[in-house]
């Protein structure tokens, strides 16, 4: 699915819309202490469950950050990647439907928008369950997001998904059993924490009882 | 705990050895694209179990990314903050023990140094059960994070905790029922989600049946 056949990294512009990096310096019991942070967007994932199939719907594409972050971990680093030593796969991840939060609408509408768009679901925000708020990376960003749950059927879908504009993302369906043993086993795929707690969440509160 | 007297913000030093932020391009289907992105230091972090107290051992610190993040959730951000508007309180968190992988020795051997400095156990690497592998953050850093589980007793107390060189951790101790009430609500102390996927994998998989 990827079709990658260059990657290579420049400096980040001043004007960057989607990263925002500073030191926050503070004085905490007389001494002052410094951080390095950045801003970053806050944003919604939705645990869909699609009733008619008995599927988790999640999402795969390729992430940058993951591609950079795999090979960080192995080398330190790169400017030009070599795409035979690091195939682009290594950045494929599999995670919930997700999107940030960076228009004028309230943080349902946002999650309704990208089951739309991502997973091709068209339901009325009044069926999407919010979940939980957590702080995902508190020790470089401490951006909000909002764990959402929805339950589809296949008479809620409206094309096959894929997201907009240059998005690549294709929708997966997981069956209970194969979603029970990705966490289980962790995250073979690049999954986040917050998809693996989705998941648990799911199966703590709503699988059906057999799963 | 925070005594915190004042809060400002500079722009990111180029030497941060925290945040490396870059803009990374690559060719999809021949298209070029971008992403803005950060390298991070991959972490560990340790599902601590006190069998002698029954009590799962977090800890509670001021996370300078996490008061920024609540008040760029409400107003965009700040230079200097208002303490009396946004308390420091609103960026304490309570979190599962973890570090960061920055020295060369073994991420087993981290988590147990961690769990030394933080927590004050002191507990040989052979007792340190991997957990899982995932990737946090993936859409700006895809830092690798290793979750582990250790059970200790209180004969495995070296002292108090708290961290080392100007670090102000607090030891908490969560009663099983205040954990199990804290997955199921969400996270009210800024808690990542690797915090509460940690918590719900103790219950499904470590805690002792009557929980």
């Amino acid at each position: 699915m990827e079709n990658i056949t260059k990657i290579w990294l420049g400096p980040l512009p001043e004007d960057s819309p989607y990263v925002k990096p500073f030191r926050m310096y503070y004085v905490q019991n007389g001494v002052e202490k410094n951080w390095d942070l950045l801003k970053v967007h806050d944003s919604v994932a939705i645990v869909l469950f699609n009733t008619t199939r008995q599927k988790l719907v999640l999402v795969r594409q390729f992430r940058p950050a993951v591609y950079h972050g795999v090979i960080a971990s192995e080398k330190g680093g790169f400017d030009k990647a070599d795409l035979k030593a690091f195939p682009p796969s290594i950045g494929v991840t599999l995670e919930l439907c997700a999107g940030i939060v960076d228009k004028s609408m309230s943080w349902q509408e946002i999650a309704r928008e990208e089951m739309l768009e991502e997973c091709g679901y068209d339901v009325p925000v009044e069926r999407i369950e919010q979940v939980m708020v957590y702080r995902s990376g508190v020790g470089s960003s401490g951006a909000k997001q909002a764990m959402y749950y929805c339950e589809v059927t296949d008479a809620d879908k409206a094309h096959g998904g894929g997201g907009v504009d240059d998005e690549l993302i294709e929708v997966v369906e997981l069956s209970l059993e194969e979603a029970k043993r990705m966490v289980q086993q962790g995250a073979v795929n690049n999954s986040p924490p917050s998809c693996l707690m989705g998941l648990m969440w799911f199966f703590a509160n709503k699988a059906p009882s057999s799963a």
